[in-house]
């Protein structure tokens, strides 16, 4: 990858998936499954942030940040309960947490960075 | 441009327009004229993307993400219409929106990244 | 520090307080006292600003941008008062600023970016 290229995973007519550039990824996930409830739903965003990872030839511990929507800030203790089981102990991401306005049955939306080869 | 050298475009008191860093430009979009709905403060703030585009000497195909505020997101058709006609195929940025709290009439507010050579 | 590494600052279980990647570090802050009002709240993030930038080496003049989160946006002026005594003239960031669902008492979060020599 020439230093100043862009790549895009998965561009479809609206959005992409995934864009790197300049060894930083950028990318939104909410959950593939939104019948569930926040927990369930915090969970899979994680694994599905995972499976991305996997893709980018990246991992857990290059993370730079996550910006986390709540439906419902009252829901954090539910989004830190998938969180502190799946954060890497040393390599934290930072991460921002507020309320937003999410279309249901939509509890939680993150905004992801990592860092890239 | 030295690698770490930081270029202001239209600073003002309170803020800057653009910052340009690392090959990255930063910056946020309200529409000039707010009197209007949502449909038409979308196509306004993407109007202004491209001529702050053209400033940069970047262009559509080059954003990297844009993160859009909704004051109400049940106007989410609204910002696809105005979005969808204006999304450069095969080379979309990623893609975030969520309802916000915006100080009336305005009715969107988009945070851009793009990149810069 | 290589060009592709990570530098992570105050290392937490569930987050860092702040990671530099590739010349820009990222952090997030919120009032560490939040008995008090929006203005307090403010001029402690923008004190806590200051303190973390002595940390990394840079300064006021190199922030890249700002995202304020308002638990009310009618707060704005309150906001600005703090933010007009302390930002940089003709350095300012890029700063974007929406209302979003706080955990009370927290009035202001802020989400940060600034180059990193």
């Amino acid at each position: 990858m020439s230093r100043n290229s862009i790549v895009r995973y998965g561009s479809a007519a609206r959005w992409s998936d995934m864009v790197v550039h300049h060894h930083t990824a950028y990318w939104v996930e909410v959950a593939a499954r939104q019948e569930a409830g926040t927990l369930d739903q915090a969970r899979q965003i994680l694994e599905q942030i995972d499976a991305t990872l996997v893709e980018l030839g990246s991992d857990r511990e290059r993370l730079l940040t996550v910006l986390v929507y709540l439906a419902d800030p009252a829901d954090l203790p539910q989004l830190n309960e998938a969180w502190d089981a799946w954060v890497p102990a040393g390599h934290a991401p930072v991460r921002a947490c507020v309320g937003a306005l999410l279309p249901p049955p939509c509890r939680v939306e993150m905004v992801i960075t990592a860092a890239v080869d």
